[in-house]
């Protein structure tokens, strides 16, 4: 292992717990307001300014890293980025409805990637008090204790939660996915972060997540969820332009002895 | 008003923190053992033991009353009781799946009615710091701070909870109403436990909720989220052997701006 990667590592949880701390204090002050994006997406003045704060931080200390955030540079072309320039993936706030909502379920998500390799991820979810971290081979954690997935063995006793895209097209296949995870499975949740419901597999309160989402939503949990023993895989075949590291296109992530029941039963083709 | 009320209520405040005491330190010290009921709905030791607390304090200072409760008294014949006695409806974990998962949605619901009035509810959710409170009359609290519902002006902003039978049974008109709350609002939340989604609604949290549920489900928490100024109401016409006051059976309750859009939506005749 690199010794930057434990020095990375330290500046993410150091970024994620500031960053967290100016969302509880907008929303104490009630200091945000509302816009939506182009397909809907609701958005507030506190993405932007933790975003700018993280990614500030990050040019200043990292000026040869490169940023992919949600918030200030969705679009940036991954396929022309050389094999050895570390990657940071930014949300700076995963469930941003939650936030504006006065829900607990928001967190800041940081991931750092290395060619074809994820090396480290940092969700901090402050409302909740709790911070997530994995390093690559190192385990997973939250706040300093070691995470594993469940050890569940049957689907209905299966807790699995999933997410619903803005964008109201394409939903019949997701209605026939969550109808057939309620026929088979204990319960469906619906927390509204994606971040967090893969920390939530790899701290074993869920036995299983899938949804289509971003490489923001996914590239710091899914590593923790791996490092904390999950099965990182996909339902939907690779239709993606973003690179497999951080394809969060039809993303299941579930506790490895259930993972091929789950493929079987969402394996939806409508 | 009654000046009883006031000493019930403080009375229902008191059992349900030391009630969320017990709970946080069962689930710290994983001191309680799972088992399933007749439909194969979880029960822990700590529902259990929470619900004899609440009912033995409870013949101890009212013996006069009388008490329906998940866990002990679920096949009460509420139709055989007086107009004026006071009912007191106990769910000592509402959540009871969130709780033995490590989820924070877990609520200790405290209801009393007397006839056809909820006369008070304690709704004390100890993973989240927050207690839910209303008395007839006069208003919803949480930990002190008055309440108000969302003023949400339209479907499409609107976010949405609901929840899903144990029972694998019927689950088409289920599935069909949240496919349509799903094109219609802006998303749906499925938090695990009916007492705290009627609070989330008091609160502005949520626009809505909607599910067919039991009455120590929603006695405490009807009451809460009346008092915010929510609408309580059905979208299914009563079929329930229970009396109106504690019917949960298709339970609609929503901010009343948005009510009458909400039945429409999810009306559903299959």
């Amino acid at each position: 292992m690199s010794e930057n990667y434990e020095e990375w590592l330290d500046f993410a949880k150091a970024l994620a717990m500031k960053a967290g701390e100016m969302i509880v204090t907008a929303r104490e002050n009630s200091t945000f307001v509302r816009d939506y994006k182009m397909d809907h997406e609701l958005v507030t003045s506190t993405d932007i300014a933790v975003d700018q704060y993280i990614c500030s931080r990050i040019v200043e200390n990292y000026p040869s890293h490169c940023i992919l955030s949600e918030e200030s540079s969705p679009h940036m072309d991954l396929g022309s980025i050389g094999d050895d320039v570390p990657v940071w993936v930014i949300d700076p706030i995963d469930g941003t409805v939650n936030f504006a909502h006065g829900h607990h379920h928001v967190a800041v998500s940081i991931g750092l990637y290395i060619g074809d390799q994820r090396i480290l991820g940092v969700v901090n979810a402050p409302f909740l008090g709790e911070c997530f971290w994995a390093l690559k081979g190192s385990g997973a954690f939250c706040n300093g204790k070691p995470l594993a997935v469940s050890s569940a063995q049957e689907l209905r006793n299966a807790l699995v939660a999933t997410g619903f895209p803005y964008q109201k097209t394409a939903l019949t296949p997701i209605v026939e996915r969550v109808s057939r995870i309620l026929h088979h499975c204990q319960d469906v949740r619906r927390n509204g972060s994606a971040a967090l419901d893969l920390c939530w597999v790899a701290a074993g309160r869920l036995d299983a997540y899938f949804e289509s989402v971003k490489p923001w939503d996914m590239a710091a949990g899914a590593l923790i969820a791996e490092e904390a023993g999950a099965k990182v895989g996909y339902y939907l075949s690779n239709a993606s332009a973003w690179p497999d590291v951080v394809n969060g296109e039809g993303l299941l992530v579930s506790t490895p002895q259930l993972y091929a029941d789950f493929l079987a039963l969402i394996d939806v083709d409508l």
